[in-house]
């Protein structure tokens, strides 16, 4: 299925259709029609590019590239139309309504509540218009159990999961100018939100580096999220997949930058120095 | 009214709605009831760590508060309904629509005249809304009195409160490449719209810092802003608020990334060396 | 035409009116008259700095100021209704629609495919409203002739127009880490897009440059594509231009940011050191 060099058109449009209906169904069918009288250029690059030598690629699950595209185009806040057509993307390829919201729950901490509410808002539309098609969607879970520990336990060590010793360090990078933002950081961003059961952490740390690539210009902090996602044992191939993914969300430089702060991360040696961001 | 890390979310949560009600009203309400069917817990994290831990803090009045995070909301350009329960806010909590507007007018100069536009639509609308409600808020001004001095004078004395010598510092970094920018930033940008005296320098410099950092990305752009806040006066605590209330409406990445930059700032001796910034 | 210091507000106010005129037609006369009520020093402002002081400079043709305009609004994702009044302000001013449409294809590149598709179905809208009032556009192209040579083939030339040497450049850079990143920027990037013939190379770099400048925070890769653009032909000239565009669009920061990259380029050496961003 990979893509290469010498794949003709043909195929490449071929292999992204089938891709395309794969992943976003009807949802993606009506978008390529609708560019046809305007711009079939752009619906041939979206079969063939995104699809065709993307999505085809194989190297990151479906499942996981969905959840990993809900969450970049909530982070980013630009591309309602598109969100939409990837939440019904995200439960085609697997996942459960609660892990869809439980990811529109960590755009809260990487970009805002307002634009985790509005992707709240976008889901709770794609979830009524499935419920009328007879989509049988793993449901939102039941009230959830009450999580283990209290916030500041179950934070520090949801915190500590990233980078041993990253607690002590937040406390001397901001204690003395900023001294409750670390109480805010381990109590609501790892007790509350980063330590929920429903994904796991390296799922979780996959989402944050597709957020904070897509959102841009912001380097310590995705040079830190980059490796913590090393050190919870995602694969390097899965955080290049991403990147390869945001030319298709956020664009080539976006994209390109993630990969050259990637590339940074990787030639470290392991056990290296440790990041200064969160 | 501050938060510990011993207290219950029982009291959180109490504390968190009364701040709720206080500053957003009934389109507060709204967005927590909207939000029980798909995630009681983005409601829950709402009221417990936006109200009952960031706003009940209660180092920045409620009135500044809310005229920042219009501006922040309106300069990001990505929170449409957000904007609109904030522009409620901002009046709810001691803002006089003449206040709303130029706080608007300010996100001209710092994130474009479509995110001034967007916001000056959502106002309208969100005026219109209150007249009907019979909301008695002070009204914008009549036809303001023609301001003091020519353009260029008025733009001139408004650079120059925010650091002696900026003028000069600017005319050597920018003539030789582009010539006519100096002054269309004394003239614009100062001389038209932020020496208008309908908001107070210090307040102003307050909403460049929030929209700076809310935007992310530009680095000597926010260090410049925070130390023209400190020398007109402004008090570190209150630009520490608004990187902490920026974890709210631009997630923690960018507001770390500000308390970075205010913590160099910060460091440095009193009358130290001088920003290249604008 | 050129604005100075000198100048009455009744001048500029003038010059600002009927330059607006030229632009924008109707679209922009309802966007000044829908502020009268709400905020009449917003719509001076436009008239007088957006189009009086900035448009009316002249130095940048207004139907390359248009496309570059389109194109960066798109590139920004947050201002639909002005990115309406600027496709017609791009048509108003001589771009044919195809020449609209190869801008936006173009933004696929730059802000990813929702960015590209957002800025497409806008186009749609305002071809159909212009259909309705029987402007006549230049319309869109029948099917394209087939481009000269393979993808890989186009795209190799179009990037090594812009930089010799860079694709050799690009694969050291990439190739260890994520292996078909070069083959994607040639094939796609380059071999799809960028070397359409529907727009000269030097118009693209431009559009380019507007499109990394509005988006902020990408400088690696802004100061490649003003390397490039002047590598191209392009003026200093024509790109500081630009920069001053993106104070109307962007806001002063992204734009002050923008001319800060334009100094360090302009002052190399021709033929200096390669860039290392793409």
């Amino acid at each position: 299925m990979m893509s290469t060099a010498s794949d003709t058109a043909a195929e490449r449009y071929a292999r992204g259709w089938a891709k395309l209906r794969e992943v976003d169904g009807e949802a993606g069918e009506q978008v390529i029609n609708s560019l046809c009288d305007i711009s079939p250029d752009l619906s041939r690059y979206l079969i063939e590019y995104c699809f065709g030598d993307i999505y085809a690629r194989g190297k990151l699950d479906l499942k996981t590239t969905e959840l990993v595209v809900v969450a970049a185009l909530a982070a980013m806040g630009t591309a309602e139309p598109q969100l939409r057509v990837h939440l019904h993307g995200a439960l085609n390829t697997g996942n459960s309504r609660q892990e869809v919201v439980e990811a529109l729950l960590q755009v809260a901490v990487f970009a805002g509540f307002p634009a985790a509410l509005k992707g709240i808002v976008a889901a709770r539309e794609v979830f009524a218009a499935r419920d009328e098609q007879g989509k049988p969607d793993a449901p939102l879970a039941p009230a959830a159990a009450a999580p283990a520990g209290t916030r500041p336990v179950r934070g520090e060590e949801a915190l500590e999961r990233l980078k041993a010793g990253q607690l002590r360090h937040l406390h001397a990078e901001y204690d003395a100018i900023a001294p409750d933002v670390v109480g805010f950081i381990v109590d609501f961003c790892f007790g509350d939100v980063l330590s929920r059961p429903a994904l796991l952490p390296p799922l979780r740390q996959l989402l944050t580096v597709g957020m904070v690539t897509a959102k841009g210009g912001l380097t310590a902090e995705l040079e830190f999220h980059i490796r913590a996602a090393l050190h919870l044992g995602c694969l390097p191939e899965a955080i290049l997949e991403i990147m390869l993914l945001m030319t298709v969300y956020a664009g080539f430089p976006a994209a390109l930058n993630g990969i050259a702060i990637a590339k940074k991360v990787l030639a470290e040696p392991t056990g290296g120095p440790a990041g200064s961001g969160q």
